[in-house]
């Protein structure tokens, strides 16, 4: 009775695109890392946000729980649910609605994606740079304070967002943020909605700041005798202010990976992945100061990608790193951390978590962002194998306690969802109390995205 | 009683640090800006992060406000006391705690000031850019979400602070943030802390974000012959994404301003202030780039200020514009606007306002952040006139409401304060709602820095 209302209140409110059928729920209660996750109860696709607003509305009277869903490319059981309730699939809000050139900035609806956005860019000479490698959504990226490849030069989704509009708990519709390049009018909202993961409200539309393509761009990959003379010459780079665009690192291991996946050809040895952007002679001047700083620490010769499909070819393969990660055991299923230290320590932690993945014996590839000091193990295992996944976890826990012993995060860009809450608590102790108290004040009925970041709230009535 | 209960208090609190004596009590309740602000009924100078949490343990029993100090340099009323209470005077927490130059940053006491950190910094090779002109206390460029004439390449404070200790409303020392470069660990309460202006609690640490001292750097001035073709020059820079350190904006009356206060002798003409950060190859490469936008819409010659010291004196006479405003009309006070509009109005909107300005008979120079769409009027006028005043008043509303039309917001960096919270509603109308939320959430006494931001809550008992 009480579900048979609440299924008609979201009929009414999306007529048509409500679905309740066990595949539908099934697929979008789960993730690429947690394929175990738990369906919601329904997915509705809407069209508009005041159809979001609706949908909202028909679960806060019946108290049935709200989780968007972008991509389904998050990588922490964001999008399950465990308490059921809506999943509200966002893919058909994919509208550009305003690119301006003049501002360097564009509005897009929440389900427009990232590749989908630059090819409606790209005969403007804009891009949008933030790049997580999956194809993932705006709103998903915006919810997760995404970044990826270029996070070194652009910044990560918190530099790249100028505002939002909202579905709030309560369903209102808000605007926060604007279209100014900075503000200091009130409270940051953009930036508390932005790595919210959908716990204070659904984020509909995104306004991003766009930059100019480069005049110039160089790409190129390096090898290193070892994994610490790859990671030192780094450090040295960053701490020189070098201005690179993109500093990827794939050990070994993943050099073998992507090889065997994308046919690069690659020696396989601990991997820079290298993108340099500006005026002719300004990229000219960083490829001649990083070639020299390589060099110094015994890596290169540089392998340019020349061409614009030879560099395309080049990403494609470090973004397909998950899933040639993978391919080394078909069939295992990938846990994935995601540290990141502050850069002085990013030798010493990578070197030791290499070591201690062998020592477990796990085959775990590794993949970093090493520009942000920040870096994925993925550990592949037998999610069948009670042993295997506890042997998994506890190589997961040793990364992030060492991690945070170093001063660093659990989480560099992929979020907590439920997949981190320990670690939260470990990381930020004393003010979980206040992102608890933002919670609760923003969704004191605890229906959105329930029980993620940190386990749900008693409901204040 | 009560009284002297709580005065009591502070002193156990901060002992031989508390002042009431009137003068005291005056200088610190007042701004530059707002010369007629109401006084604390006290001012401690405590010495440590607990003594701040027992000032505010103390004020909480009582039932009185706290309201924090740095070097008194904001410019909205952030430091009156419209209802007493306590002014905790940060300026003897005045250490630097830590710089690391192999990860790029710092962790300082609030008090410590923007010079008094690059003076630290110089002889490691590093600087921190954020530049407000004043020499403000990083933990008060903190609370403003300040920036300056750096913001175009190096970001706001909402970029630079990695972290913060922050004594909340409750007592409870926490920190924020961590060293990190980029973390998606929960809420941004270091992003909600940064412009919050003191209203959710008293920040007492600050980790900085610090980068290399630029390999080359140039700086330049050039002359146009009108506001429009000045502007449209820096749009047209902006939208071809030249990678300028700073980029400011002196029109006519100001730059006549700053030659009679610093004896520059630049030609009284709309101005830009240049400034290129980079690889000598990549900083000539801009130069010649800008060189040729310049000429191409009338301005120029550049006038190259070869030297440090010639450097030095040329940003000096910029970070003194607002004084050398001042001195336009001795004993004149100032009114100063701070809008920030989307880069393809920035021409519409400074020219509008020129105009607008002049019609009204104000004697008001401006100068602007223009490479973020920002700019200031500074609006002089007899403070005891009341003809004058409600002039000044209709000038700036004027202002703010053009910017607001034009996408822009009402403060680009100085805050909200008590000055423009009429503009906050008419800004983020419904976002408002939230950010009331939050602040009920986060101070239910509602004691920290009352009556800034928006008017005061009930209190929440």
């Amino acid at each position: 009775m009480s579900e048979a209302a609440w299924q008609a209140a979201l009929e009414a409110a999306a007529p048509g695109r409500v679905s309740f059928s066990p595949s539908d729920r099934a697929t979008h209660g789960r993730d690429p890392a947690h394929v175990h996750g738990a369906p919601p109860d329904a997915v509705a696709y809407p069209l508009s946000t005041l159809e979001v607003r609706d949908l909202v509305l028909a679960c806060a009277a019946h108290g049935r729980p709200v989780i968007p869903f972008g991509a389904g490319t998050s990588l922490e059981g964001h999008v399950s649910a465990p308490q059921g309730g809506l999943c509200v699939d966002m893919s058909r809000m994919n509208q550009v609605l305003a690119v301006s050139a003049g501002d360097l900035d564009a509005r897009v609806e929440a389900g427009v994606t990232r590749e989908q956005l630059n090819t409606h860019l790209r005969d403007l000479g804009l891009m949008f740079p933030i790049d997580p490698g999956a194809n993932a959504t705006l709103g998903g990226m915006a919810a997760t304070r995404a970044s990826g490849t270029t996070a070194v030069k652009y910044g990560t989704m918190r530099a790249a967002v100028l505002g939002l509009t909202v579905v709030t708990a309560s369903g209102e519709v808000i605007e926060v943020g604007g279209r100014a390049r900075k503000s200091s009018a009130g409270y940051d909202l953009t930036g508390l909605f932005v790595g919210s993961e959908g716990t204070l409200g659904v984020i509909t539309e995104v306004q991003v700041r766009l930059h100019p393509i480069p005049e110039a761009i160089a790409a190129a990959t390096a090898a290193f005798p070892d994994l610490r003379a790859c990671v030192d010459c780094v450090i040295a780079l960053l701490q020189a202010g070098t201005p690179l665009a993109r500093i990827e690192l794939l050990d070994t291991l993943l050099v073998h990976a992507v090889n065997r996946r994308a046919g690069l050809g690659l020696e396989e040895k601990p991997t820079l992945f290298l993108e340099f952007h500006g005026g002719p002679a300004a990229v000219q001047e960083q490829c001649a100061f990083v070639g020299e700083i390589v060099s110094a620490y015994g890596g290169g010769p540089f392998l340019w990608a020349e061409r614009a499909e030879d560099r395309s070819r080049l990403w494609k393969a470090r973004h397909e790193a998950f899933w040639a990660g993978q391919d080394l055991r078909p069939g295992a299923e990938v846990m994935i951390s995601d540290v990141c230290v502050p850069i002085s320590r990013l030798a010493d932690c990578l070197i030791a978590t290499r070591e201690d993945l062998d020592a477990r014996g796990l085959l775990a590839p590794i993949v970093g962002h090493v520009g942000d000091g920040n870096f994925h193990c993925l550990i592949l295992h037998d999610g069948q194998d009670p042993r295997e996944v506890a042997l998994a976890h506890a190589a997961n826990d040793a990364i992030v306690a060492r991690a945070l012993a170093m001063g660093g995060t659990c989480t560099g860009e992929h979020g907590i969802g439920l997949g981190k809450q320990g670690f939260l608590a470990a990381e930020h102790g004393a003010s979980l109390g206040l992102m608890r108290a933002v919670k609760a004040a923003l969704d004191p009925q605890g229906l959105m995205n329930p029980g993620k970041i940190f386990a749900p709230l008693e409901a204040v009535t």
